[in-house]
C-alpha cells in the first residue's frame, strides 16, 4: 500500500519573494474597517517590494490608507496540495495626490483593475517584512 | 480596431456563494496580530457557512480565536483578467477540546494540512456575514 510522507514547509528567500511578486498581477489587500479584518483581490504592480495598486472610493479607500495592511500574492494547486505564498506587511499610503517622484512613477504603473467604475484612486504598500512559504507535493512510496 | 469593454462586478447571491465555498479545499485565512493584519493559506471544511480548519500551536491559534476574521476563497484567472472571491465576516473560536457536538463534528470534517508537523488544533470560523463578488471577462467588439 503506498504510503504518503508529510510535505514540508520551505520558507522562500528574500530574492525569490520578489521574483514571485513580480510574477503575478492579481493579489490579495488585507486590512482592517472597524474591527473586522477584510480580504479583498486586486490587481497590482510591483517596484522594490513596494506594491501599487488603482481603486474606487470605497471600503479600501476608507480604510487602508495609514494603517497596516496585509498584501498576500499565492499560487494554489489543490490536486497536488501544493503551493507558494507571499506575505507582505505594511503601511498604507493614498498616493492619490503626491506629488513626489515615486507616487507619479507608481501611478503609471499601477493596472487598470478588472471590474469597471471609478478607479481614480492610488494605494501605495510601503513593506516593512516580505516572507514567503513553499509547500511541496507529498512524496508517494510506492 | 478593437474594443474592449469594462467588465462589471456582478454580486455572487448566498447559495451561490456557500456552493463555491464548498467547491473548494483552500482558502485564506485574515487576522490581525498585535495591529497587524496577516493573510494565510489554510486548508478548510465547510458546513452551513462554517468554516473549520486545522492548525499548528503558532500564529494563527496565538491571535485569531476569539477576534472577529476574515476567510477568503477565490478564483483569479489571471490571462482572462476575471474571477470570482468569496469572503467570510466571522468570529474564530478554539475548539480544539470543545465536548459539544458541533465542535466534535466539525474536528472531524476538517482536513489535513497540506504542509507536515504538529498540526492537533482546531479554529472553527461562525460567520457573521458572507458576500461574493465576481468580475466576468470583458467583451471585446471587432
Amino acid at each position: 500500500m503506498a504510503e504518503t510522507e508529510t510535505a514540508q514547509v520551505e520558507i522562500i528567500p528574500d530574492w525569490e519573494c520578489l521574483r514571485l511578486l513580480q510574477s503575478k498581477h492579481a493579489g490579495r489587500l488585507g486590512f482592517v474597517a472597524g474591527d473586522q479584518p477584510l480580504i479583498l483581490p486586486v490587481t497590482y504592480a510591483v517596484e522594490d517590494g513596494t506594491i501599487v495598486l488603482r481603486t474606487g472610493p470605497g471600503t479600501k479607500m476608507a480604510n487602508a490608507p495609514l494603517t497596516r495592511v496585509a498584501f498576500e500574492v499565492d499560487h494554489i494547486d489543490e490536486a497536488s496540495e501544493s503551493g507558494w505564498s507571499v506575505l507582505i506587511q505594511g503601511v498604507a499610503q493614498d498616493i492619490t495626490t503626491g506629488i513626489d517622484a515615486s507616487s507619479e512613477r507608481l501611478r503609471g504603473l499601477a493596472p487598470q483593475p478588472w471590474a469597471g467604475g471609478d478607479r481614480d484612486h492610488y494605494i501605495r504598500i510601503v513593506p516593512r517584512q516580505i516572507t514567503g512559504r513553499r509547500v511541496h507535493p507529498p512524496e508517494v512510496d510506492g
